[in-house]
């Protein structure tokens, strides 16, 4: 399994080429960074260079499509995304992601078959690219009730939904925040088959009622309540061997330098991982 | 467009045979009945001969595959789908049918996940025999709120849910009273392609206010305020050829004899038709 | 049915926009043209213009994606489709087209295998633009063999590609000229639903045994030896009512003035389709 | 990895029953059966009893849809395959498979086409019952030309129909023997996702030319040529864990009583599995 590292969490990071020289700096292994911009700016081959550099792999390149909203909108996205593929495809990235809010203020059937058709063209054009597309589920009570009509948030809805989407590069993206904000346990992990995840998200919740963990209100890995020795112990049982990004949500930016930042994030990977020999 | 009856409104019918004999001896060209039952109680070979004696086409031959509930009953019903699929294409059948309740006591974006899942599997089963699957959209206001969570009933998010569901055997089945209490219109009908509509059901509702028409509370076609001059006329106008079926759900099965019954259907039909000079 | 141009028997054409004018002057109501560079070189909004100023919707509207070959190009084409899509849907465009050699020097089986996924993604695409995908067969008998291993080029081995591919917005393009060579009826033609039908080609085929007439040698509608009366009755009796669009392909463009050729296009499309009386 | 056992290379087995007798008392984990004649003979519920006192899962349950010929015989499997799936699914048989001959009396390309989408309903059928099917490619040399058109034979354009069909429970039954024929080495098989392969088939080659090596000239594995160290290794390091069934096709079925066939097969497996550690 690779640390990984995402903006989330990293202060006032400039651009991807920063985040990537910091990770490669603090023996991170991949990040989450969009790729279709960093190839614009300079070229495929610099980016590759770039990341080998730096000992890195992409973990989550981007995915960009807005499949939420109207069908203009989605277009629009849609338009780029083979593009972006492209782009993703000739760096060497595999994966992109997009999450699922857990309400919504459309009428949630009607959203779902929109959205069922989309996200399918979407994953149809990934896999031209031999790509694949994770599906966030989103746990935090709180969301479930901001819009409207309820949608969906538990794995088993989600797998259902990949299911319903039918293409097969299609999974998830488990995020240690959600898989406790859903009162799953390592079990729940353990029974999925490695070729469902598509990337992971890691981060921890302060010790507050799990129903109350906010969104925006998450910590750094081994700082809160989260089992993250199990988490990823279930991961490591069922064999999965790709990125594990830090991903911290909240309210108001850290202010502490980058560097700061990512030496932080280092000492927290090197204890979360460090429980399960890694 | 062919005037098509089935045993909703025919009193105390004992079987789909005295519904075809009945249907044939008033001038029906068109039933709705249990085709695999049919196939069963005598033979594929037989059944065509009972329906050209009459000079009758099958209009919906009977889905018969509950996928509202849970997986088993869903697969159940997918044990019987191809062999019933067979006894149709046997008769010469060409389309079947199914109905979307309003509302739902399940979460409404996991059972249009789930349900689209189903349905294409359905469709490409019915695809193999040659066959296609028409989805009702069910109109009556008192059922959107009747279970706890809205689930679809308009003709563009049935439309909407089709392009989900992906197959090219599936289209609408269009009721008038579906028509009418969704409040659409003639042009609602001729913006559509003829391609899209699978089966047609008529039957009028009676002069109370449009919201509170009770889907069990129709009444035959003429006898009450539905323009089915218009309805039909935007059908004709489209070019649909296929069955016209009259189906009044009523509270309370009429006790008229099903001769009666039968008369009185082909009067109100003499009458609706003829608005259209058919 | 409208009277349709395509570049192909106009001579020394400059450009689609010099194509729309003639088209326009001599009374024509569809063009296929290449909608992509038209709406680059000026807008959507003057594309549109140009057209209704000249009385004339899109044929076809050129699809731009080599399927054919690697992967690589695939790709290439791949990219650019979503923005083509987004150019057609924004000129009121509906219809794009691909023809399919009737032979291949790649292994038949196994193109067929990748041709069959990469059209299902381009027509997964496009039908998020509302567009469709025309297949042409192609009857010529000397395309058959020039390459080393058969194809496909009936009617109904492209309809069951067609199934194949799985997409309910891939049809036929139907050309004159490959009904003919395939030795084709008018019943062959009235068998067909309308809704399979994306787009039509008209031509002729000179006065040599069906066996020979050459792909590259066709002659204008009605100088030829094809029953283009009982090919348009046939495409009347089903219901088409789109583009009929003449593609005179030969190994040398015609020397006229492009002013002549459309003149005398016009008194060919007078002569055939008053047999039909249109 | 499990050692499983098929009827072929057993002699003269009377029943599946009796197969599984065998397995068990000769250490076996697995059997390729025919579950739904199984169950059909008694229950679900004993044939899983008697699976589990001989210690054995289902490897293959059979298929059973005869998808190379017409459309009846394909449709008429198609009527049986949801109970085979129900019967399956109700002894916890996960897998089945069927075989693609490397060629055809078909024109190839029109085959495929017909293939692709019969496959297809039948894998999502699969699906929902939560089972998988494997593709058996087939290398022989002979059989590439036995038929009037080549087909397909190798692994990678057997991955390429795969997607062409495009259900995600859609893989390999990857066979030693058309491993070996296809001239493949181990770096082919660690090249795989281990979800890429449903099954797997052991057994082993003559001492004669690769290219002369007969589909039903098979030997016991571990008595032959073939590098089946180097296979089961590869498949040990990509992760597989499912059943490895002896499949020893042969002209003339060996004429030892079974328990002789059996124990024979024992002291196969016990040879070419010790060489990788299990």
């Amino acid at each position: 399994m690779l640390r990984g590292l995402t903006r989330a969490g990293m202060g006032d990071i400039e651009s991807d080429e920063q985040l990537i020289e910091l990770a490669g700096q603090y023996g991170f292994q991949a990040v989450d960074v969009d790729v279709r911009g960093l190839v614009e700016r300079s070229s495929a081959e610099k980016v590759k260079e770039l990341l080998e550099r730096n000992g890195l792999v992409i973990g989550n390149f981007g995915f960009g499509v807005e499949w939420r909203t109207s069908e203009e909108k989605f277009r629009e996205g849609l338009s780029r995304l083979a593009q972006t593929a492209a782009a993703a495809q000739a760096v060497g990235a595999k994966n992109c992601c997009t999450y699922i809010l857990p309400s919504t203020d459309q009428k949630a059937a009607h959203f779902m078959a929109l959205a069922t058709r989309r996200l399918r063209t979407c994953a149809q054009i990934l896999d031209a690219f031999g790509l694949r597309l994770g599906l966030e589920f989103v746990g935090p009570h709180h969301l479930r009730t901001k819009w409207a009509n309820p949608f969906i948030w538990t794995v088993d809805e989600t797998l259902d939904w990949i299911d319903a989407i039918g293409q097969k590069n299609v999974g998830l993206l488990y995020d240690s925040f959600h898989w406790y904000t859903n009162g799953l346990t390592v079990a729940d992990i353990e029974k999925l088959d490695v070729s469902q995840i598509v990337h992971v998200h890691i981060n921890d919740a302060p010790d507050v009622p799990m129903e109350e963990a906010l969104d925006n209100g998450r910590v750094y890995p081994g700082e809160g309540v989260i089992d993250l020795t199990g988490f990823l112990r279930g991961l490591q049982n069922i064999g999965y061997k790709g990125a594990i990004s830090q991903e911290i949500l909240a309210q108001k930016k850290p202010t502490d330098a980058p560097e700061i930042l990512a030496q932080h994030s280092k000492a927290c990977f090197d204890k979360v991982f460090g429980t399960v020999g890694l």
